[in-house]
């Protein structure tokens, strides 16, 4: 779907307010389903996740419990600023686009978002596997640029390749947070005794994350194959359903249930969890 | 106070330069006192406290007052950020607020700084009561997010209700701040055996603290019962006075004067503060 | 090199398209070369320290490796946003400046990915010479306010005065930074055994990191004795290439050639290389 203002002597609206946006997508059942309904299961999940908390009393327990948390708290943060038009724009794509010259719907509010909760995430598995501090701290820079440079592709409008240029690098980092999650991070998970757990939450992470760059390479923003920007924000809010709440509801019942593994798993990430 | 702009064709004007914004301010003596006053005792914090800390010698206490004083050297920044124009802004009330389609001045670049500046506060508190090192990220990352959405609480003027949205969700984040600051640091900060100092400062960043957010919900950008903005920002001025360069002042003075017992409190803290 | 746009009715255009700053990048040799030189040093410096990692295997050793490599890696994106003019505006300089009233292109997206950049040079430099964790986190947290307060003094169009005011306090932060640099770090270096290459690394540093405010004071943005955009932008390039790649390389070879020395350099900074 694509935006286009002809009323306007004919020339795209480049400069439209916050609340024409926030018209636009609850004019679109789509779209603004695609929104509420992440806001709803985020809210559930946030009390949900309070409760299962009272359980947890270590404090390595308590940690990864906290870290799990916040990725709900984020996420409806996030949602709230897309219904609401904050982080949303319309932004007219470059020659060369499927789309070229035409006003699209950008949520760039999600990735600026993703930079804070896919941090948590990695946080959470990094903590659980008892990763050393130096690779979970690479791990994370390199997940904080991938978010950025994603954030720079989609707002990119004056050059097509300088687009994919920056969804490129997106990938590069993209690549250093998947070869951690293939290789050390799981023989860290192997040795603190919590592979089981592990393993299922980084086939989970690795899956899901792969399907945000396909999406973005499909959608509106890329090779714009799919051109709704419902169903693009659809796509996105599933990726986000199972890889936030699914993700953190799996990982905090675990925790619940094997409290004494996740205390005694403390050899490198000892000064971490500060025991 | 609010800002009318008949003489353009009776049409709210929405995109105001920065120099209009610095000269609406300078013309405003109540609201540009409220910046300045900041700007100098900022500035004299600074000094004294680079002064303070020449006395002040064992790793521990050298980390406590390097966090202390980023929290003037930040103030100092934000002030001149908004006496300048360019963290201020004017915004559009949605309809359902009390001044529905009228301009208020917005100073969005306070919530922006206090992102930066609350996060010293908290990490000079949790390391004078020795908190552990979870606890500390766990309450950091909190109130980041609390200052976040409270800068999109101020800026969405889509919708009221999503306003409100945005506000109570800081509020959500707030609460997790307090509860760390009633319950768990409190018991640290007995353990270390700095309690005394520690209570002190609790009290008066939770009762300062709680100020913000009522000085929001009565000012121009919550119910606007104060409808002034030089009222508004003075009220906000006045709390960052003492929340910031008083509460700075008294922890700077109790460490210069206790270095031995802030030298010895390091079970769990140990790691951080790299003895 | 200022621009004018008498074309439209003889006031200055304040709100350019992304694609107008684009095509006036491209069209200006010496602008674009000083951007592109970067990208592809900053490239192939990418490619040369993924192959120079292969020999790393100590934990330390990796770490200080991780930060390294992400030198490059946040330069290119860098570059990328400021050639796709994502991170360049013109700014109409304020009465007082040599320029007051004319249009001027800022690159200020050098400034915001500084603020990534510089903390991993900091990173790495005090990994290396074994510096504690609460002086590492107060230079990190002076070098990033050092780079914001830097974007404010570039960003500011009100007030002549206040530019300066801003760019008076980012210098403020760089004698934080400049302080530990010549002192602390030096001795903690010493002790680690990694003097010599600290020593190098450290000399570089500062006398390349003095040039960036000497740049910015001679340049347009500060007293406008350059005039020109695109002498002040390969300037600018130049400090980068040896501060960013030829830093980064100097300090991968010596790890590469000295990893016994840095893998057993580890009393305070123990548990952030965590053995």
């Amino acid at each position: 779907m694509t935006f286009q203002f002809e009323s306007v002597a004919g020339s795209p609206v480049l400069q439209v307010t916050q609340s024409e946006v926030f018209d636009l997508i609850r004019d679109d059942v789509l779209l603004s389903s695609s929104l509420w309904a992440n806001i709803a299961l985020a809210g559930l999940s946030i009390l949900l996740f309070v409760y299962m908390g009272r359980q947890v009393s270590s404090p390595r327990a308590k940690l990864i419990w906290a870290a799990t948390l916040m990725i709900p708290l984020v996420s409806i943060s996030s949602y709230v600023g897309l219904v609401s038009g904050l982080t949303v724009g319309l932004i007219q794509m470059p020659p060369g686009h499927a789309l070229a010259g035409e006003e699209v719907l950008s949520q760039w509010g999600r990735y600026l978002t993703w930079a804070l909760s896919t941090p948590m995430i990695l946080l959470a598995l990094g903590l659980l596997a008892d990763v050393d501090r130096g690779s979970l701290f690479t791990v994370i820079v390199a997940d904080i640029a991938m978010c950025i440079t994603g954030l720079a592709a989609a707002l990119v409008t004056s050059s097509y390749l300088l687009r994919w240029a920056f969804y490129l690098i997106s990938c590069a980092f993209f690549a250093v947070v998947l070869y951690a999650l293939l290789t050390e991070w799981a023989a860290a998970a192997s040795a603190a005794g919590t592979d089981e757990i592990f393993d299922t939450l980084r086939v989970l992470t690795i899956v899901l994350w792969l399907g945000y760059p396909i999406v973005w390479a499909l959608g509106v923003e890329g090779f714009a194959l799919i051109q709704s920007v419902g169903v693009t924000s659809w796509a996105y809010s599933a990726l986000d359903i199972f890889a936030k709440y699914v993700f953190a509801y799996l990982l905090l019942r675990w925790v619940a249930n094997n409290e004494s593994t996740v205390a005694g798993a403390s050899t490198s990430g000892a000064a971490l969890a500060d025991d």
